[in-house]
């Protein structure tokens, strides 16, 4: 699958708004604009000489320096980068795409481009939503799709070798032939990869029972401008810091992750999922937190507030058609991979929960990845619509959750807008919180939502959330990440790129700031 | 508890050695020698501008340059360590021994340190086995145990945070205090504190059920020679590399943890211990390699190999007298903090496992702390008595395991060195080998030793091993952990320590070589 510009997912499957989401549209304020797309116009690309440089290292048909080329790797799939595409904003296009084909090649690219006056930014899935992919001058984007290999699969250690290009899809693929799963069920599952889900600490559906993809990476092999780093020989160890999870979350700063050895799982021969209703919020993430503390943890563990499942139950494509248990209260998803546990279910039931059955699961599990295809029709009829996500300890995350609702609607101006938030990922100490907001466009959308974000970002620091559990830093939280971890500590990071990325060629202003 | 220098654990609480041992020792060719104790002479300490530079600080009453205060924070407890006790030398004797009461008085020392021209040794429980507390220069060791808080317990996120100084034993009291636990028993509880543990990333007995300690660790605050870092606002955090896995395991060597935050659980109010035995090492390693991947895992899981199995029978003090089910086979351990689980049992009968009841299981309870009280008695009878650990993937382990036994028989000389080897730490993609090596000393029992480490060293660098799974770096595994990451890996680590130690102040040529 192939993703297209400026659209999320699959065009083969596009996804119409419900009605009923048009007419609740209309009580958002939401009016359709006249705005048309506009094509992006092409500007001058590489040198001569680069284009050479980059041919040689992987072959002059493995370089791409025309604008459909560059068009579609052109920033990723936040709601300001989908606008700035829709009003064809070429100021992050980049120079050319190139697509190694190996370890060696990224190696040999990374290793020349100061020479050859270029900087690099890497590129899988493109999907990110923060602004991962827009540094601050003019690159060649390294495309790893060509690394799309299995290495190796090690059933003793149940561990398997996976190179950075290969997609969410893909790498079940390989894995099922063997009789394995990876587990990792991102949103972005259909377009992004395994580099792009190491590189951003990526987070999926299924992390109450397989983990985070950072908690199942177990060695990795990172191509910086100055040489090769290979990391993990253990599943843990005691030799000094933990450098694997250094190196994750980079975001292409240091250098590209060009494969990874990830634990891996007998693939389930069974799933269940199914629906739960709390009467509040407060009832459901008390259950959650039993849960998450005491266990039995399900594979899948989510909980929608009051408004959330309101609007979900409001549209039949994504809940089913009122199957969520009636007016009122609130929506939990649980699934298991393998049989159904019927301990866990008896946590939930002692808690206040109320048992919906299988019907809304299901409705879940077929829709897991839609969600984001809404969007794009969802701005064609003018609505603003983009989510934030962070994370807290358990004792914090209330008022978290009421303090970035309050800096949304704040915000957002004079029509107020619909601000939906679930629990999707949980520890034994804390667990994230996921906005949605929707609201109608206002004469400049995308100075609008910095506005919005900017005040989210505040209200997550002053409430002591983390800004960014699952989505990453990119440009759009690299202040705030800057404040969150503070001067010493952005200090340390600059002197490991420093070291590694003497010329600053690695993905320039993304996690750091230029200094 | 206060140790004593040069001998390990309680001294109101030693341990003797068995008759059976000590005729087992005269088979190794293990003969008594004549040497006594040397006492330590003194030399020149700090100059009085630096002591009161200290004592300005802390407070001239909490600064100590007189010999025995100096001497008993001289290095760890390696058997080269002991060895070097027992000859009075004082070539790493520490120049005065400071008593810091609080964070900020930690940070007020570090930040004056250059320019009082000291450098400065972290110093919590003082355990260290790989040369962790024996720095190049001259020196004032910090000792943390003034830090001896629980600042705050959380009970909704089921956190608390804990002061460096805090040991194994007082934090479980204070945690008991309020119905919880940490779950951490590493062998060196009785005198290991919490600063330790996260500086050398500290794994415990219980590490099946509740985790290493650097998994436990959710936040922490850092005091620099350039100022303060605090990292960890959520359990887990997409917001750029987890910098505390970049704290712990540092060793001191980048600034000294004063506080971390951890993960606490509730007190278990009941506990199982049993011994199973299994026909082979082979057959037990399929055993818990099982559990570790398939569940449901003890809390406590530990599997002896057969000279680790023979050697503990033959001693009563040890294994109760030959309860452990007849000669030959291995001798594994489960425990459980909570109810007795069944389902783990039937994996172990299923494997092969012969259930041996609660007794070797509660002998191994009572003892587990025991153990290293017997180098003491043994190296005064003559004998070179010495442990070191590795971990490795699933796939690796036997071959591992046979190569670091070649090596060290092949060191050792003449005499065949007894060596037993256990896995006591488990997961999903791997395990620990932790050895113990029983041999007769030749006249230069350092660099006998010294051989024979730099041979296992060796060995577990070329068969895929970690040089260490919760021992820690130190000086013992420096040049060794410098192989195991690359020359670009201990630049980054070393661009790191020079952006928060310019001066390199803080424990100098512990972790990384001095460049």
């Amino acid at each position: 699958m192939q993703l297209t510009p400026g659209r999320w997912g699959d065009p083969a499957h596009p996804v119409d708004l419900p009605s009923a989401a048009r007419d609740a549209l209309k009580h958002l304020g939401v009016r359709r604009t006249a705005a048309e797309p506009v094509a992006p116009t092409d500007r001058p690309g590489l040198t001569e000489a680069q284009l050479s440089f980059l041919g040689q290292v992987v072959g002059d048909e493995h370089v791409a320096s025309d604008l459909d080329s560059r068009w579609s790797h052109t920033r990723g799939y936040s709601t300001t980068d989908l606008l700035r595409f829709r009003a064809g904003d070429t100021s992050d296009l980049p120079d050319a795409v190139v697509y190694p084909a190996s370890h060696d090649e990224v190696q040999a690219i990374l290793t020349g481009s100061a020479a050859a006056g270029l900087a690099v930014v890497p590129y899988s899935g493109g999907t990110s939503v923060v602004g991962g992919l827009a540094p601050s001058r003019r690159f060649v984007t390294l495309d790893l799709r060509r690394l799309d290999q299995m290495v190796e699969l090690d059933e003793v250690s149940r561990t398997a070798t996976l190179q950075a290009g290969v997609r969410g899809p893909a790498a079940e693929a390989l894995l099922a032939e063997r009789g394995y799963t990876l587990g990792h069920f991102p949103q972005s599952y259909e377009g992004a990869s395994i580099g792009g889900y190491a590189a951003a600490r990526s987070s999926g559906q299924s992390s109450a029972g397989y983990g985070r993809f950072d908690q199942m990476v177990v060695g990795l092999t990172l191509a910086t401008p100055r040489g090769t780093i290979e990391l993990g020989r253990a599943p843990m160890s005691a030799a000094g810091p933990d450098l694997r999870q250094l190196v994750l979350g980079s975001e292409g700063a240091f250098g590209i992750i060009t494969s990874v050895v990830v634990r891996i799982r007998p693939r389930p021969t069974e799933r269940h999922f199914e629906g739960w209703r709390f009467e509040s919020f407060d009832t459901g993430l008390a259950a959650v937190r039993r849960l998450a503390q005491d266990g039995p943890l399900p594979t899948v563990l989510r909980l929608s507030d009051e408004v959330e499942t309101a609007v979900n139950l409001a549209d039949p494509d994504v809940l089913g058609g009122g199957s969520g248990g009636g007016s009122g209260g609130v929506l939990a998803i649980i699934g298991f991979d393998g049989p159904y546990n019927q301990a866990t279910a008896d946590v939930l039931t002692a808690a206040g929960g109320k048992n919906l059955g299988a019907e809304p699961g299901e409705t879940w599990r077929v829709g897991r990845y839609r969600a984001p295809y809404l969007r794009d029709p969802l701005l064609d009829e003018g609505a603003l619509v983009e989510t934030l996500e962070t994370a807290a300890f358990w004792s914090r995350i209330p008022a978290l959750k009421t303090a970035v609702t309050e800096a949304l609607v704040g915000a957002l101006g004079t029509t107020p807008p619909l601000v939906l938030c679930h629990i999707s990922h949980v520890y034994e100490t804390g667990a994230s919180l996921y906005f949605t907001v929707i609201c109608a466009q206002s004469d400049d959308p995308i100075e609008q939502w910095r506005t919005a974000k900017r005040a989210a970002n505040q209200a997550i620091a002053d409430a002591g959330g983390t800004i960014s559990h699952h989505h990453g830093v990119g440009t759009d939280h690299r202040d705030a990440y800057a404040t969150e971890i503070g001067p010493l500590a952005v200090e340390s990071l600059r002197a490991v790129k420093h070291a590694l990325d003497p010329d600053n060629v690695m993905n320039p202003a993304i996690l750091l700031p230029e200094s």
